[in-house]
């Protein structure tokens, strides 16, 4: 790597538009990043079950890691000692990091917030754990995240609208300790974004849209959504949230979604997204197509000798049968899940691209209507 | 494929020896095998989390695939409208089927052998299937084997002598029968081995050898052992069995075995091996190296950059760190079985490809002894 190259700093830049939908690119320490992008959760330093050429193969371009995962286990000060969690999991790109506080939430079974930290019990060997807001950065610069993200206090909902307030406003100030641990340590090429709380409460959303703006992090996430809302909640919030974030910045939508949600999330001027659906749902058999999702666990597939999409951009989703991938899901063989991860994937960064080049050619709307008329059609018809 | 290579007929030919051991070429429906060969196991019509690209990368150049699996689930004649195993694995090389028998004595949990058939309960649903000769002969040729096992009776040892004699008078018959069934219905290309059983008793092994001999299979295996006996007690088995068997054909020792038991078998005129230890272990956490056995789950490997094997002509054995491996294996990641079991079958099948190079220079002796030594010196020396 060239000195000049490694010194380039963080940048977003939009570059085309197509309504409230914009097609950019990513400048990181680890190499540029088309968006709108879609990136493959890898929990615990791996996207479960696929080597980093098997995911770079699916067309991502950067993998989220998981801060609570990597921090109980194998631990952050272990990853630095080891180079890095690009060098230990063998990906070369860009890695955004979480903060591990909606994982504090949901996974751990004890835990206690106040201004200083939230305090958890490991799920991993039940030790008590403190998370600072200059801890959890401290861990992401550990890891090496391309993109680290603020500690925040992800509430479940529904919440009375005083508790969500309360939290919104903690983790207004924690955004604040992020900032200042990041400033203090971070290098040219590293971003650290901020994360949008406020429940579905659009007033909410406002301040905390308005103060971390005043902050001026590299990027702003909206947090607090895809956590079992109905679909038209979420969209209400980003359409009304997007629009208060500054337009020179990338916006990331944590946690979603489905296919539609994508588009839709794209519409409205969001630039980033990670999920765990299509490697979750990979697992239990669930393939995710231009057809729509197909359930492989069905038995009306078992005698089907025809590929998931015979046009898939990749050699997986043109080459197994859904027969063969029926008697994986049933036979619960590993490659099942695997072949249908990777497939999955493919699949959401195909869309993904095709989003990208539909803004580009100013024709992204005629895109979202043929896709998910696609969808609605459904399945191939049998042959 | 010309028709000529359609319509060639199976064949093996010894192209050097050193010593007892043979250097070899086996030519089926589906390509050539360099022997001595080592088979992955694909077990359910899959090697476990591997794609056939994976398997391949290996350097294997035919699997093993199990009938009774394939039988009950997805169902021979499934498999067969779908193409054959072939097609509906996507693995384009040869494979080899066992006849079931074996399984069917280890898997299942009520079985009832007469002079007919064997007769057992899926472990899959519960129900009752019969299992004949002829049965066995058609569910592989359904499948489409290259190369297809004659039905056995396989006892579990220590037995007493007048069982294993009757098992074995049981298998000859039932080794008639299957000839009769394979030559009324196979194609050129394919092939028919029979089973040398007899337990631990040499003259019941030799009553067997040469009565298979007589009936002119493809190939002969050695069967009924790896079954927990010692190590000394199979190769004295090997030792005394294998020259009763014609050179001119291939030998297939079943079920076996490390890399030590691969070596003194090869030097006793072993052609063929399959085993599920380079795969199952790999899914424990144990990798087979040319430094020996390494224990992944080790705590001592949590903080070790280096590679298994820098030298390893498989790049996931020189890439990913044992650290990583070692955090794959305790946070139990599919990844970490994946990347072993490659790793694994990596090794044996550049074990094998070393063999059968040393053959060819009848420098046998040299090889194992370095090997061996290699083993016995154990891990790569600290950093």
């Amino acid at each position: 790597m060239t000195k000049e190259k490694m010194l380039q700093p963080f940048s977003f830049h939009v570059l085309k538009s197509d309504g409230a939908a914009r097609r950019g690119e990513l400048v990181t320490r680890h190499g540029k990043v088309q968006t709108p992008a879609f990136m493959p959760v890898g929990t615990q330093g791996t996207v479960k079950g696929l080597t980093p050429e098997d995911v770079r193969g699916t067309g991502a371009e950067i993998v989220l890691g998981n801060t609570y995962h990597l921090m109980l286990r194998p631990g952050a000060e272990r990853i630095a000692a080891l180079g890095g969690l690009h060098t230990f999991m063998n990906w070369t790109l860009p890695i955004l990091t979480d903060s591990g506080g909606f994982q504090v939430m949901s996974l751990s079974d004890l835990r206690k917030v106040d201004e200083r930290a939230v305090t958890f019990r490991s799920h991993i060997d039940g030790a008590m754990v403190e998370l600072t807001p200059e801890r959890a950065i401290e861990i992401q610069t550990l890891l090496g995240a391309d993109i680290a993200m603020q500690l925040d206090e992800c509430l479940k909902l529904p919440a009375a609208r005083a508790e969500i307030a309360r939290a919104m406003q903690l983790s207004l100030r924690w955004a604040e300790r992020s900032k200042r641990a990041f400033d203090a340590t971070a290098h040219n090429g590293y971003a650290l974004f901020g994360i949008v709380q406020g429940g579905d409460d659009l007033s909410l959303r406002a301040e905390s849209a308005r103060e971390l703006t005043a902050m001026h992090f590299h990027g702003y996430a909206i947090g607090g959504l895809a956590v079992g809302e109905p679909q038209d909640v979420m969209l209400k919030i980003v359409t009304e949230t997007t629009p208060m974030l500054p337009a020179e910045h990338p916006r990331y939508l944590m946690g979603v979604g489905t296919p539609h949600d994508l588009i839709e999330a794209v519409a409205r001027g969001i630039d980033m997204f990670d999920c765990v659906l299509p490697t979750r749902n990979g697992r239990h058999g669930m393939a995710f197509t231009r057809y729509g999702a197909i359930n492989l666990a069905n038995a009306r597939h078992a005698n089907d000798s025809r590929p998931l999409d015979p046009e898939s951009q990749h050699p997986a989703a043109r080459t197994y049968s859904r027969a063969y991938l029926h008697h994986l899901t049933k036979a619960n063989e590993m490659l099942g899940a695997v072949l249908l991860s990777t497939i999955n994937l493919a699949y959401y960064e195909t869309l993904m691209a095709g989003m990208r080049e539909a803004i580009a050619a100013r024709r992204f709307a005629e895109f979202c209507h043929l896709a998910t008329a696609q969808w609605e059609r459904g399945d191939l018809p049998a042959l």
